[in-house]
């Protein structure tokens, strides 16, 4: 099998991730998924151990995908994080500890081990997506953790776009920006709701296809509503 | 001795909280200094147990402040935050992910705490005040972890700000923007520089007193230069 366009999809097993991972494989990417789960339908799974530190994470993903890349000759051409999670709660509550911390690693530190695979692993003219979310750039006094940590992640999108951030010549970094996904979930939780208002997962899928091939792209650092 | 205005600074034993404490004792508060090492300038000292969880923290902190309250008869008036810390460090290092937690834990988990802590013990027209950085505001590629912190704590601010916050009636919820403070480590870092530029400790201090007091408050959720 001849080498091919990579892309490395965090968050690879979920309900998006799920439609990443589909659209990249009818695109012929190799597809590697990395989650705390499997998905049969990736290329190659590589599984996140929840014991492991942040650094330890990084040097096993690291070391998979470099494994991977020198056996096949692949170039990863695409890292998206589409990993993520939400929940509410006030400030005043004692749950505000453990649901800002929940947010931060479900959210923040998927988005940091993302951008850190990226620059070590990317080719150039490559693109790093990470997912963003209105809350964090509006005030969100229901959802304190989950505010907090949107808004690092938009602020870790404009870093990593900048100059000098490290990562391979001519990186594109996106951010989607989603409003409400037609997911599964998303029905179950609103089910009165018009679904024909929501964005198909299918949409923002194809999107990131055409990014990582350097299509559409718009500046760098941006943030695109899906 | 008869009941007075209290103001609880988290970092009370720092260089910038030292001032702090300094000037409230001078305008007659009762001053709760929260920090990892005792300020004998303080009334109270009520000191964190790092090998704590948050919420444990948060518990003994809400009770050794009740205690106080209920013992003294003394009202509430200011949660201040300058408790903080800096680094640099981009996404390519593998260190990126230890920086990123300090940052994190250092800024953004005490101005939560203090949000808090305020949320549960401030009386209204109280003013809680937290520590923003330009950094939070634009792209940080040499300080991942610092940016990604301080454009937390800054989204923090908005949201306690924000009508349903969970904080007092009329609390005024503050947010100071530090240029270069004069403080002895500044001077020792950049011995070269114009102290003339910097902003004296005592002029922030004087600032926080002012609008613990009620005095030149801007538009709450607001930021400040200082």
């Amino acid at each position: 099998m001849s080498a091919r366009n990579l892309v490395v999809v965090f968050g690879g097993a979920g309900q998006l991730g799920a439609a990443v991972v589909e659209a990249f494989n009818a695109a012929s990417f190799t597809t590697v998924a990395i989650d705390i789960r499997e998905n049969e339908a990736a290329t190659v799974n590589l599984k996140i151990d929840l014991s492991a530190t942040e650094e330890e994470k990084a040097a096993a993903l690291s070391a998979g995908l470099a494994a991977h890349v020198a056996e096949s000759g692949d170039v990863v051409k695409s890292v998206v994080c589409v990993a993520g999670g939400w929940c509410g709660g006030a400030i005043k509550s004692s749950e505000v500890f453990k649901q800002t911390d929940m947010m931060w690693s479900r959210n923040v530190s998927s988005a940091i081990m993302a951008g850190h695979i990226a620059a070590n692993h990317l080719a150039e003219d490559g693109s790093l997506v990470l997912t963003g979310a209105q809350a964090g750039l509006s005030a969100t006094p229901g959802m304190i953790g989950y505010g907090v940590a949107k808004a690092a992640t938009i602020q870790l999108v404009s870093s990593l776009a900048a100059e000098g951030s490290g990562l391979p010549a001519n990186t594109f970094v996106g951010c989607i920006m989603p409003q409400t996904l037609d997911t599964a979930t998303n029905r179950k939780a609103m089910p009165d709701a018009d679904f024909s208002q929501w964005t198909p997962l299918a949409t923002v899928a194809d999107l990131l296809v055409n990014w990582a091939n350097g299509n559409d792209r718009p500046a760098s650092g941006s943030l695109t509503n899906v």
